[in-house]
């Protein structure tokens, strides 16, 4: 078993209120691999320009299982973000995206991805192709779509039927109300809860995550980290990190305990994330350091 | 031991999102003592007029170990609040205060409230009248003070004198922010941790609550209700269901477990208040309701 996972490879140039920093390697499918690296190196399904170098080939080489499923486009540039946070790091602000490759992207399911027994995570991309990859992989036991304002705004219709191919979703709280036009939420969550849904995973930010099921609600804090830097990708962290957890206890079926303990672990591979810029926050932490947060997190948040 | 509890007895008139009653029967003290009631009735310290009627004597008697410390202004009316909570339900907006009897509380210590060993709460009140009552409790064990923007930003200077004689105070974290100009929690409770502190509650409403001592944090979710009817009082009612646990297993050293223990037991009979208008989520809940109900939350949120 292994994690098959979609989505963007790109640079991004961050400004937070504690600095910046100019095109460091990021994207969706980045910090997923990331954080699933310590107990999962997923296949990774994406698209690149002329502009990545082999350090940048190494370090996503580094943290996966496969890249037979990245595309390079040599008349492109990679995906390119540009943003900033205001003082209490809540929202990331666009100054500039230029998709680049990223607009050409026709994600196709190498054939060494294609065994028997994989998740699927499907970051926030078009739910059209969302919907394609979901297809192409009948194979998987389990399928997660990740999505954002933009196609919830955008392309409701195609991101409905992207729901109806997957599994699961993670999706953010704000997201949640603005999908359903609710403001509490175990209203949004019971609007957003198809009968073929796994579960649904709602990140909160500095207030934590929870995680709904059919028959369960797990909510976790979020861990109290000293001194954020910068809050891109942890998203994307908290699920690759949770997922690795579920491939790496060979889950079948989706309970509450293993969903509470993939979560927490989580909560603590993103705590990570935040405290540097881009991916520097994981990748410089060891595995040691992971677990003894995990145990510190623990002595918080559960009693 | 028992807990000592000085706040307000008030009428309450509460507009929500969801209904409206008008003049239920409120006041910190009110909620304080309807949340501890299940673990220990305390001895309460407060002020009413003459509209105090016998239904109102008989619930606050049925919820305290003692009603000496109560006094019966004849000339007055009881303290009157009139509020409405917007569609959040997470901001509380004033309508009319008439202070009326509570302008002229001037608390005494009942002969009978001096036994050794003795918990304090000081709900949210003039921080002059928290630090003369504090000053007349050498004999608490555990001092613990509640207070709120109104005071942070008209009385700053007697607040600082009303911490200094209290080992615990409760807290917002919003006002935590406005009493430190911080924005982040962890540098907002370094400037409030004072040397003399055992711990420090920060309430944090539907994003759940966070306890800080010397050597520890304790960061737990709110408990998810399903329907918010009113969320008057939820944070008094948190403070004394949390004292009460600690007066019921005879804490006579603050640590880590009996803080995280007794956060949760205040979560969860605080989730009881807000799933009805005044003192009704609460006093309608039988002890095995909230112990059902905890058992319910350490399955969604200790891992």
């Amino acid at each position: 078993m292994s994690i098959i996972a979609v989505g963007s490879l790109a640079f991004d140039s961050i400004k937070t209120p504690v600095g910046k920093k100019d095109r460091v390697l990021g994207g969706s499918l980045t910090h997923f691999s990331n954080a699933a690296y310590f107990l999962s190196r997923p296949k990774l399904i994406g698209v690149v320009g002329n502009d990545f170098t082999e350090k940048e080939w190494e370090f996503i080489r580094s943290k996966s299982e496969a890249l037979d499923g990245v595309e390079v486009l040599l008349e492109e540039k990679s995906f390119f973000w540009e943003g900033y946070y205001s003082e209490d790091f809540d929202t990331a602000h666009t100054v500039k995206t230029e998709l680049n490759a990223f607009a050409k992207f026709a994600p196709r399911l190498p054939e060494n991805y294609k065994a028997k027994g994989d998740i699927l995570f499907l970051a926030n991309i078009d739910p059209v192709i969302q919907k394609q990859v979901a297809l192409q992989c009948g194979h998987c036991h389990l399928k997660v779509l990740d999505t954002m304002n933009f196609w919830i705004q955008n392309a409701p219709d195609a991101l409905a039927e992207a729901f109806d191919a997957v599994d699961a979703i993670v999706i953010n709280e704000g997201e949640a109300f603005l999908l359903t036009g609710e403001k509490s939420i175990l209203k949004a969550v019971e609007k957003l809860l198809k009968p073929h849904f796994q579960f649904i995973i709602l990140k909160r930010g500095s207030n934590g995550v929870m995680v709904f099921g059919k028959d369960f609600i797990v909510s976790l804090p979020a861990y109290p980290v000293r001194k954020v830097i910068d809050p891109t990708g942890a998203g994307d962290s908290f699920a690759g990190a949770f997922m690795s957890y579920l491939d790496a206890k060979k889950v079948k079926k989706i309970n509450r305990e293993v969903v509470k303990k993939a979560a927490a672990y989580g909560t603590v591979v993103a705590s990570f994330a935040i405290e540097d810029f881009g991916v520097d926050g994981i990748n410089k932490a060891a595995k040691a350091d992971i677990e003894s947060r995990f145990r510190e997190f623990e002595k918080i948040a559960s009693f």
